[in-house]
């Protein structure tokens, strides 16, 4: 039997129009669908002939539990058929994309990754908040609040940093960013369910950060810190802390859909 | 008159089909496009009945390009139309996206902005060297290896460094690695045209960077540096340096073409 070929794409951060359309390409023609947690279930309208198979994973999974993925994957794929892995975001970012290549490398079946739009770029994009900004933004970094081992990081290395999945550690996050050097005034922008019609942004300091975290409970959150939070000049303005006030994203999103038939 | 629209389209590396299915909707419903360099002519079969406008700017643009296209934009919207602008990878990130909201705030012109693959994420999945890798590499950078200034720039700040349009000067970029405490033998793995089917990687250390150059003279490259760069475990080995060797990138996706009618 010919063996079968794994395609990991990156679905983007969840909304389904913000696959790619090689992306959707690659479902269209999938036999079957390793999919996680947080996607949209319009997605399955992409790859109506696949089996869609759950294999969810959220915050701190266990080895096991990769174990059993890659395992899941190699069998499918030694069966002939063609297997797209579903990850949230993009495969390279914080998407355990390296266990699961080693595996099929291991078992000597083709790959390919089709890349996503990260949460960051969607967040930026939803907010308007360019991560890069003439003069004063030229690096951007990305990293996880939370380290594997839970504990929680921070870092002051680029000119705007965002930080995924510090959703409940937004008080921790906000002490660790002082003790590595930002002002207790630098602008944050939080934004959860980036790309999504209820997007929620909110503007805080480092210093007031953790109350962004009864705005956004419950809801994937990106967390971006320094130049790139900043509003854009002449932007209408947002309401500031203490009262972290809600900007409703879907406006202009809406507009769009009724610019046209 | 009503008022147009904006939507800053994140087109993505390169290849039509790298863009995000609401970008493609986006400029389906576009009256006019304005478009920089690099975008493939595809993309225009996406939005055919649209004006398309080429605002080309590459390297370090100049000021009065940079209104030139804020006042074509301010334009095209207030005539009630309905105007894409496409950038190369995503709008938020080296895309001087600030400048143009800046101009359409002004004059109050509703915006949205879509976003996109940016190079680093084409990068990391055509070479399957994911940018994250567990417990070793929890954070990546992104930055330009110059400034504004043309000042070379580098630094080591994150596990991953992604250094973008630095084809030019890798091997002053190499120095100002080592300069920035990154050992001579660090991993560093060059894609250009990511995201293409003639995408081309390879693989140098820091020492040997500048032996890229040629490799990938006239094509717009992306440098991955650190943990990152290096290729997954049990994957089939690539050439090592002095003789840098190129890997075709187009076989796995042919065989993708190829695995359905």
């Amino acid at each position: 039997m010919t063996p079968g070929l794994v395609v990991f794409v990156g679905a983007g951060p969840g909304a389904a129009d913000l696959i790619t359309l090689r992306g959707a390409r690659a479902l269209a023609h999938a036999d079957v669908v390793l999919f996680d947690a947080l996607t949209d279930p319009a997605l399955r309208d992409i790859a109506p002939r696949a089996r869609w198979v759950h294999v969810g994973k959220r915050g701190f999974e266990d080895s096991t539990q990769q174990a059993a993925i890659n395992a899941l994957l190699v069998k499918h794929a030694q069966t002939g058929q063609t297997v797209v892995r579903l990850k949230g975001g993009d495969p390279s970012v914080f998407g355990r994309l390296e266990e699961e290549l080693e595996a099929l490398a291991d078992a000597g079946i083709a790959c390919e990754v089709v890349p996503g739009v990260t949460a960051a770029l969607a967040a930026a994009a939803d907010s308007q908040r360019p991560l890069t900004r003439r003069g004063t933004g030229r690096s951007v970094s990305l990293s996880t609040a939370m380290t594997r081992e839970s504990e929680l990081r921070s870092s002051r290395t680029a000119d705007t940093e965002v930080f995924y999945m510090a959703g409940k550690q937004l008080a921790a996050l906000a002490r660790r960013l002082l003790a590595a050097g930002w002002s207790s005034q630098t602008p944050v922008s939080v934004v959860s369910r980036a790309g999504w019609l209820d997007s929620l942004q909110s503007d805080h300091s480092v210093a007031s950060l953790g109350h962004a975290a009864m705005l956004h409970a419950g809801r994937p959150s990106v967390v971006t810190v320094g130049v790139g939070a900043l509003p854009v000049a002449g932007q209408p303005p947002i309401g500031r802390l203490p009262t972290a006030v809600q900007r409703p994203l879907e406006t202009r999103r809406h507009e769009l859909a009724q610019t046209k038939p």
